[in-house]
């Protein structure tokens, strides 16, 4: 697949991504979207979400620091999207942590459709049903086969399933890509996931017509990225400030030779 | 004017620099504060905003991410303020994007006093009247005449409006002074306007007597900055520590050489 | 005392530290904890601090931002911690500057057991029930002898006291260590008392059997890496990436030749 088309299409099309975000990262995934050349925006009042849905291109739902208000103010969001017909992703940030974010989390994927759920390893196992623990945010073990998870959760749910890890698992429950790129720093650094997912709702926005091939791009985008910032030496601090030099800086040459998709 | 009086007094009396601000880039709003040599303070809660008020020396409202709760502080702090006679800077961020931004800010407005009302272009166009759409937090398209439509402002609700671009236009409805610095780069960065409105803060925290001066002189010494981390070679990413470095660093001879301040 | 076996200790036990903290620098306490080899969760829901804070091995509290809401939160998830008897930090972020902070301190310390009660010599001062005025959350001045304040208050709330400073005093009322380690350019940057107490609860939810040892460690830890970042020529902005480098790097080396602590 042509990672570049997505990019330049990103760039083209200049993306509204509208924002329902935790307060952790929310700087960091604003600006992971700026620099691709799209406009981030962060709104979560009850009164204007639908208003500011209605003007997006893609939705981020982003549950890290959930609040039931906060919650309402998402579904409400959604419905607009859902109308509009454009994407919706959902990072389940945290689910198996506590009963609250799960049920929160089907209580979002059971009132509207999310075409993209988004989580790391356990996160996603635990929305598919597995018994699986979190420690906080951070991915614990998963003892199913992530490959059959994602499917099924995939068909079951009618969307796009990711599984971000050493390697991301992004699958419709038929067809299913990999992508390899990334380095090790990024698990050292706060935020990654939430970028990740954020890049995703970027990509999504601007070629709404293919979200497997387009999310797999902007994952390995923003993989690629990570990787020059590693190898420029950055530690879990200066990642984040270079991330985004690297990312700006982006262009057809270390797509093509750096991209580590598979089918 | 001379820009480096200005900036000297924020070194002088580090003013307290009170905040109700936005979730995504409270930080650097913040850093960028404390970098000048004065004291951000960030409290929004209704139970204690009217205290805090009446120790500040500035007060800066920001609608990045409202909503009726934050509002409902925001006035009861400015009421403060307004009565202590110290300066009031609203940001208005987002205007435009959203019939609640627009009535929010049309409600701080006609409820209390604002010294300084400060936007990107079209958001000030917005909270003129004209008729204009804003892409998020985004500077859309202005037909009118940006001079006529910050003059007209001005004079109406008798305060200094600010409208932020490559060139930014400072007028109290009768003098005009226009900033010409700044660098291509700051609009690829989150938070550049955000932190724009809290330097001015600051600076008319300093200086209340002369707030069109202190404006300009604050925007033209955030925006040299800014100059000076571009020529550094930085991307979106490194320019906002970098950013906060050059801030620290600053002194009469860049402030004197690199000042472009028009009448 | 061995600070590097404290510093192991979190390494090889990755304690979970929850936090209910502001919103100014929340990433940056997240990231501070996560650079140490640590798992920071930020989580503040009513519907889930208590199941939150049952599976932490700390309780990082700190009320820079605070709300009502936001302190029944606390106190839900301080009660969970105090049944397991895993450590709670409470950083009284600003206290002395609105009387609605220091009722919100006292609410706390009254409600739950506190075992390490964290500010600056300005804001301990307050807690101590010492007549002193805080600028915003800048530390003032403090009349009184900082060693006989934090001991007074240790005794009385049988709760380890930490008030930060040139000179860092923990004490338990009993035996007190001073961290003489530390810089200057801390005092320019937004967060650096947040991510002191982040990193104090890290440490002693690593080694909860040793408070005292365990908070001056974490110091001592924390401002040798800010010593490191100062000597390569760090300003105020630069300082928070490289400070994550730094302390994602620390060796053995550099906290035993560089180690600055006082009986």
């Amino acid at each position: 697949m042509n990672v570049f088309f997505y990019f330049e299409e990103v760039r083209k099309k200049q993306p509204l991504v509208h924002h329902l975000t935790n307060w952790v990262t929310i700087y960091q995934c604003a600006q992971v979207v700026k620099s691709f050349g799209a406009s981030p925006v962060m709104a979560h009042a009850q009164e204007e979400v639908c208003e500011m849905a209605s003007i997006a291109s893609a939705l981020v739902l982003n549950i890290g620091t959930l609040t039931s208000d906060f919650i309402e103010s998402m579904i409400k969001a959604a419905i607009v999207a859902n109308k509009r017909g454009i994407p919706v992703v959902l990072d389940v940030c945290g689910a198996g942590a506590t009963a609250f974010r799960d049920e929160m989390c089907f209580k979002i994927l059971d009132s509207v459709k999310v075409n993209i759920i988004k989580g790391n390893s356990s996160e996603i196992a635990k929305i598919a049903g597995e018994d699986v623990s979190t420690k906080g945010v951070d991915s614990g073990e998963v003892g199913a086969d992530i490959f059959e998870v994602t499917k099924n959760l995939a068909k079951r749910r009618d969307s796009l399933v990711v599984a971000t890890g050493v390697n991301d698992v992004v699958t419709d429950g038929g067809k299913t890509l990999v992508v390899k790129n990334g380095h090790e720093l990024m698990s050292h650094v706060v935020g990654t996931g939430c970028m990740a997912t954020s890049v995703i709702g970027t990509f999504a926005g601007a070629a709404p017509s293919n979200l497997l091939e387009a999310t797999a791009a902007g994952l390995c985008c923003f993989e690629i990225a990570s990787e020059l910032v590693a190898k420029k030496g950055a530690g879990p601090g200066t990642y984040i400030p270079m991330l985004f030099d690297e990312i700006f800086k982006l262009d057809e040459n270390s797509l093509v030779s750096m991209k580590r998709i598979e089918q």
